[in-house]
């Protein structure tokens, strides 16, 4: 099988990587925007050729989410191959990529780093992680199946979900996280020189996701607009009411609090 | 050398398995208001002996901050100790337990984990980590040795900086941080069976320290509520800014934002 990929970053370069390690491709060909990232994922042997991938029989978008629909456009005259893409929300994409493409299939890594480029990529990044498919009742299920293979073969699970639900589950566990992780680190922005280097691992590990590039978030934050604006206004309130205990020194709200906090999070995590 | 241990869980369980593991100890006395905690310690191997540490050279008060200067009065009639105290907040505590205790030292190790009770006792725990000691005029030079002296042999490094300070900058990198992970795990405490196992790494890392049991962060919230206070209302201000921001559509805001986070924790980091 033939890949194609486009956008030879992170995600991109990773899924390659495992692919070919896992045998599941015979040659990959790879575009990207930036010729000379395209090129690096060359030289570092995640594709074999660089190109548009014309001839591929599956080819994955992995773009920044609002780029998505202007490749689909660049593949309409392909209407047989396979395609899919790894955006962080499906909603907007589904819609747009259906119309084009008769065998377009959402898709949605649960897996990534705050690292970027084809030198990051990691034919281990996928291996015991999830990856949401969003199928719609136009959806070609042979092109499901392929999609669904390609992500098994990388080490993945499937999960499969409306584009809806994905763009509202994804808001609470990966967009809210990451409004808040980048608000704390701006809120402290003017303190820098006194807070240097004496952080702990709390600090550190709230604020790991506050360190991806701002390019693919800002896409993310105005493509689900709504579940995030939405989820902040909720998160807002809570986080006033923490303050407001605090300052009236009201133990009773606060242990309230930190014990829901506590147990919310263990029945997300499973 | 005999220590005192007064509080036999995660912190100073920790501390007496390094200083033992270091041979800077020769005979650890531990007591706790949990009997089951302190004989748990003993079985474990972290106390050799459970009781009041009265004849103890160093004494550590390794309990929750607000239980400090309670136990400080406690050991005013054993004024030759060296006493010292591991708690998040150090204002509050070296004002009080200065009046007391004549070789008081005020410390805070900057580690920890969501762990707790002896059995998490690690004596690795502070290898590599910082540990603020908080001298003022008043500190006994011969104590302030001592105490920097066990944390070095615990594999830690010392920062000395006045209470005041400590808990401006602890607030900062370590209570701000506690503070927004709760909050944020408790705004998605009705929508838990939605997303049950659908999480990826940056929900847990960004959360991971909303798993700390409240009973601590009951006492440093009230014991620090001013300068956290403060950093929520900075912190709740940013936040509306990127909501906003998301809101309107605004990408040149948002990735302002962005960029001003990214930066200001590279900065932190050091």
């Amino acid at each position: 099988m033939i890949l194609g990929l486009v956008g030879c970053g992170h995600i991109g370069g990773s899924l390659a990587r495992a692919l070919r390690q896992a045998g599941a491709v015979t040659r990959v060909i790879g575009h990207d925007r930036d010729p000379a990232t395209a090129e690096r994922a060359r030289e570092l042997g995640i594709v074999d050729e660089v190109g548009l991938p014309g001839g591929a029989d599956v080819i994955v978008l992995a773009v920044p989410v609002l780029a998505v629909p202007a490749c689909a456009r660049a593949l309409a005259a392909r209407p047989e191959a396979v395609v899919t893409d790894v955006g962080s929300t499906k909603l907007g994409i589904v819609r747009a990529c259906e119309e084009l493409l008769p065998r377009f299939v959402g898709g949605h890594p649960m897996a990534g780093s705050e690292h970027s480029g084809p030198d990051a990529a990691d034919a281990g990044l996928f291996r015991g992680r999830r990856v949401i498919l969003t199928p719609t009742p136009r959806t070609d299920t042979g092109a499901l199946a392929t999609v669904a293979g390609l992500w098994r073969a990388a080490g993945a699970t499937i999960v499969e979900m409306d584009p809806e639900r994905h763009d509202r589950v994804v808001a609470a566990v990966s967009h809210l996280p990451h409004a808040v992780a980048y608000a704390l680190c701006a809120s402290l922005a003017d303190r820098v020189d006194d807070l240097r280097g004496l952080s702990a691992g709390g600090f550190l590990d709230t604020t790991r996701i506050a360190s991806t590039p701002p390019a693919m978030w800002i896409d993310v934050f105005l493509d689900n607009r709504g579940p995030i604006v939405e989820l902040l206004d909720r998160y807002g309130a809570e986080l006033r009411g923490l303050r407001d205990a605090i300052e009236a020194r009201d133990a009773t709200r606060i242990e309230a609090l930190l014990s829901s906090a506590r147990a919310a999070r263990a029945g997300i995590l499973g």
